[in-house]
């Protein structure tokens, strides 16, 4: 039975119902093309779409924009050369790339952090899914042994932390993506009663200067920041493999991409 | 002669005029007490007004929010343990904190963006001091010689880099702070024609994500992500340099405080 792009993002918009607004929508591509291969992804980088067409996919998911924005507005790149090449590659490749942002988050539990949960074996530690965190109660280590483990298991080369390195934690918070920000991130630390956030992304100024001065005064606290797309990408490979059970006829494929910084 | 604190705000404010909105408040403290020594600093953290404190400055001025965000607005901290000590030390001080960030940042050239190049010693190397941006052209040198380079110059023990660590740089593009972010760091790339951008802070999707995009394409180009600290603290450095200058009588002195993140 003939698959159509509209049929994947109808089925995977469906949990959430309709949202009013959201940045979810199909960059490039028709609704009614027979889908013939899925790549999922963080980010639809040149070298992924590149890789995707290699591999025979006609449907691209990104997580995020394809054009350096959150809104992924290209008037002021009209005149860029990365920005034509990129789009040429895209043009010429007649790819279709769906974002998958909003609605994989607005999932019960959000599909991004539900990813990222199973990247770090911590399923069964979880106490509570919040709508922009999980909290979770893990066996105790230190900062230093946690910030080991989630490089080991998210595979990734580097974390930055702020706090104290040699506190035993168990009750950690985990915030994906940019959601790493005070408003989100500080009150967590009181309510929940947090050794440990563990987030993606957030201002330099707000959360890692709070955990600053409060071990400063003595409170035992840590921040581990991963990155937002090393937060981000295992929720895009468990998106692969809920597409893959949901439409076994279709071969859907994940690419991770490279870690964006290395530290010198 | 007596010298207050309206005297020292007044005249830091004045090559600017008066702008209409601003987060340059005082915080704590009169506008009439009389200065009898000053401190300046990128954060106003506990472990720096207590230091302040000991040194006899009872006007500290910071250059970030002394309460974990921009608009340095508290009422969701209200309960917060964290707050409530560091509000507490500071009543009980007396110590008078004032907010200097827009008003600096609008000197001609740019007080931050100023100290920021003191600080690396490429003075002659400025072309032109745009208002958000400074475009140089420094002597030939790798990505990864001048990623070292900056790190010697400015004593910090890491930077991240996106890009092609082994192409050779001439054109850099400097922002401090949270100036990294794709609006205006990626149109300079091709508009400045730059090799290299060293920027304090910015969101990772935007500025990396292209530089991402461009190397894969064939181009040369690096992105250096300071931290957003660690690009403006040469700034309030050298605040402390004018201000010891422009009121000799006045004890100024200006404290680092200690780099945020470690890298693990």
């Amino acid at each position: 039975m003939k698959v159509t792009i509209k049929d994947i993002i109808d089925k995977l918009m469906e949990p959430v119902g309709q949202l009013e607004s959201t940045v979810d929508t199909l960059r490039s591509g028709s609704l009614n093309t027979e889908v013939k291969g899925i790549v999922t992804t963080f980010m639809a980088t040149h070298h992924v779409i590149e890789q995707a067409v290699a591999m025979g996919a006609n449907l691209l998911i990104t997580h995020e924009g394809t054009f350096y924005s959150h809104l992924d507005r290209t008037e002021s790149l009209e005149k860029d050369p990365v920005y034509r090449e990129k789009q040429r590659l895209i043009d010429e490749s007649g790819i279709a790339i769906f974002r998958f942002h909003d609605y994989w988050h607005r999932y019960q539990p959000d599909g991004i952090m539900a990813g990222l949960i199973q990247a770090l074996d911590w399923q069964s530690y979880v106490d509570d899914h919040q709508p922009a965190a999980s909290i979770l109660t893990v066996p105790a280590m230190t900062v230093k042994e946690i910030a080991e483990y989630a490089k080991n298991k998210l595979g990734i080369s580097f974390v930055r932390v702020a706090g104290d390195l040699s506190i035993t934690c168990t009750r950690v918070g985990l915030l994906a993506g940019y959601r790493g920000g005070g408003a989100l991130a500080i009150p967590l630390f009181e309510n929940e009663h947090l050794d440990l956030i563990i987030s993606g992304e957030g201002p330099e100024w707000e959360t890692p200067e709070y955990v600053r001065d409060a071990v400063h005064q003595g409170r035992k606290m840590a921040l581990i920041v991963l990155g937002h797309a090393e937060s981000e990408v295992p929720g895009m490979k468990h998106l692969a493999e809920r597409i893959g059970m949901m439409f076994p006829t279709i071969p859907v494929h994940f690419i991770p991409g490279k870690q964006i910084f290395q530290v010198i």
